[in-house]
């Protein structure tokens, strides 16, 4: 089993590095505190004997190839991510790359004789807070994004991805999908309500569901709030409101798992007796089945145009990420159930209703991931929590199930 | 009649100073551009041979005291203010200050011996952007508000007032309300659509609209915007949206001028896969009926204890600026009415849409305000716009008002 104290301690460790000036955890790809992460946990891949290799996207990756295996040989990969979103909680990601080294050590500590290499992988900005869109630097490992114009991305803040991972030392060499992984493992906490709700401690996840995301810009007319009648506005922020709960109402009238938010918002000039002349905000829609998701597009630019009508505005979208629900590879789906069986654990079935790295390699390599309980299916927020029990107990899984996947 | 180059002159000069980088004209109360255009002006009344005098707040004078008038004679003042909003237009505001300097200037040119002192006035943040409330150099001048209380109030940007006036260099010696007006006369642009539509050239405002200002905060959960249901949701920016679209639908429904506006937004952490844990934003409700807008302002309130509980999130506000509606002096209206047709002008009494510093001073003194027509009712924007012929036609008739209150 692994080493329960050092797993925990890495992972409270990580989740002190890049807390701003009033407590909150911000770690943004590619920034400065990113940059304390990533040197933090390039220590630990190094003080477990892995070599250190750094792609152009600058995905880290910490590898174990013992002696005497063929130099060609694919390899086992482990990970996730270390980047967070604005005012986050420490497990989010961190987990997942941590239990993937502890995995590692344990092995290594017991003298494990792995089949192939095992790897464990930090990839660059999976939250997409920063730049769109999420799970960038697996998309561009594996091939979904040319990684010029990855990092040509601009962020949110007018930075330039390309720049900032040459500015924090993290544009390495290494062409992205450089190690042809054999297949892909990802331990994650599952940041939404049912294993908690159940009772189950260990989720087998099959699945993942499609994201859509777009960024909205709708342009009215900036005048007088005093003087300007209501039927002679074109108000963009009121347009924007529109939108917002129309997606909420069509989200609960559907009966489906469909969600849909609009978590940023701007408005021009942003004065308190000004018509805003401009509204800015995101969309985020998400659903386990494409036809359904498609049909949630469209009915959002059906919704669009009608605005556009009648409120006298002008509406553009922009495309900021676009997935596909994914279907994991069932063969590792089952041995996540075995493992669990086998500690003495109840696992279940699930989809993963965030999108994540395994979701991506996906597109390379046959890929499964392993959920544990979020506490009230709290995520994106500091009261993000599991017990270091069903922490213990995940890593454990994967301990078991990487075993399984490199003994020949 | 007035010197229609000089006054236009220097309408465009004065909307020429504190354009920024893109062009848009920003003068902000007490900030640095505001400062540019308030030296400006310091020049030009210096230029006409008027004493200076600045109070506390900020309100810059230019006193014409004829010899042989004894001190204690209370001044006919004019004025208006020359802060602007985020990317404004000319014409608000500072039309009335240079107009009421081009009368003066006019009389003395004319050897015009007037029966009592005539000042300008240019009043400190009139437009509320900055520092609310609106109207507030007027406001403590007449004694609504208490100077230090005034000076105190922290800006939309976190400044203080009061340290920003010392570091300009408008924060004067005289005590707001040194000069007790016999009454005070303000030229404005309409700002709204009535004198253009019927074709009028002069409005003889005889009262203006209640203005109520509040600043809602709407504290929800930041959750994952994927994996969490709609049914757990505990979304402020929802909220906000759900009360914008409410404000506006209240507004068709009523049948009547009353106007809601929400100008300026935030949410927090503002990131796009975040469920929104804060919404901030402003209601600006106005109605001419200082009973509707109290029936309004309960209504606001009703509808966000309905939100809190249906959106499962906690609701505060606060108050930024309530002025109830004021009527005029109707014999200044009268003055006004027979100038305008003493010129051959056509005119129409009527209802102010925006606050002016006018309303304040009707506090301690007889008041009324003189409107011009704006183009397409557009103000608090660049396309801001009237006709040179409409505004000499409307320093001419201050002109005539102003001949006829100092004529003893
Ligand atoms: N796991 C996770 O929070 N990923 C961020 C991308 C997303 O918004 O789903
Ligand atoms: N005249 C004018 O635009 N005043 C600003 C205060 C208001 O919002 O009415």
């Amino acid at each position: 089993s692994v080493n329960a104290d050092r797993l925990l301690g890495r992972l409270r460790e990580l989740g002190s590095i890049g807390r701003d000036e009033t407590g909150r955890l911000v770690r943004l790809a590619a920034s400065d505190t990113d940059k304390l992460g990533r040197d933090r946990l390039v220590d630990w891949l190094k003080g477990a004997g892995l070599e250190i290799a750094i792609d152009r996207i600058g995905n880290v990756f910490g590898i174990w190839a013992p002696q005497g295996i063929d130099a060609a040989t694919s390899p086992l990969m482990l990970g996730s991510h270390i980047d967070t979103v604005i005012n986050a909680g420490m497990f989010d990601g961190c987990y997942g790359v941590l239990a993937g080294l502890e995995v590692i050590e344990t092995l290594k500590a017991n003298d494990f004789d792995p089949a192939r290499p095992i790897v464990v992988g930090a990839f660059t900005n999976e939250e997409g807070v920063r730049y769109a869109p999420d799970m960038m630097g697996s998309l561009v490992y594996s091939g979904g994004l040319d990684i010029d114009a990855a990092l040509a991305t601009i962020g949110t803040d007018g930075s330039v991805l390309g720049e900032e991972l040459e500015r924090i030392g993290y544009a390495g060499p290494h062409e992205p999908g450089f190690l042809q992984p054999h297949a892909y493992l990802e331990l994650h906490i599952e940041q939404g309500p049912v294993l908690e709700r159940e009772g189950v401690p260990t989720g087998a996840v099959e699945n993942l569901q499609g994201i859509s995301w777009q960024k909205v810009t709708i342009k009215g007319d900036a005048n007088h709030a005093g003087t300007t009648p209501v039927s002679m506005r074109r108000d963009a922020g009121l347009a924007a409101a529109r939108v917002i709960t129309f997606l909420r109402e069509r989200a609960i009238a559907s009966n489906t798992p469909t969600v849909a938010t609009v978590g940023c918002i701007e408005f021009e000039p942003n004065a308190i007796n000004v018509i805003p002349s401009k509204a800015t905000f995101t969309v985020d829609l998400r659903d386990p089945d494409e036809e359904r998701l498609l049909a949630e597009e469209a009915a959002l630019t059906a919704y669009l145009d009608r605005i556009a009508a009648e409120e006298q505005v002008t509406i553009s979208t922009e495309r900021l990420a676009r997935f596909q629900p994914v279907t994991f590879d069932s063969g590792i789906v089952a041995e996540i159930e075995a493992a669990a069986a086998g500690r003495g654990l109840r696992s279940r079935r699930m989809t993963s209703g965030a999108g994540h790295d395994a979701q991506m390699i996906a597109r390379i390599a046959p890929v499964a991931m392993i959920f544990v309980p979020s506490i009230g299916g709290i995520s994106h927020n500091p009261k993000e929590f599991t017990p270091d029990a069903d922490l213990i107990a995940g890593a454990n899984i994967l301990l078991d199930v990487v075993r399984k996947l490199t003994t020949s």
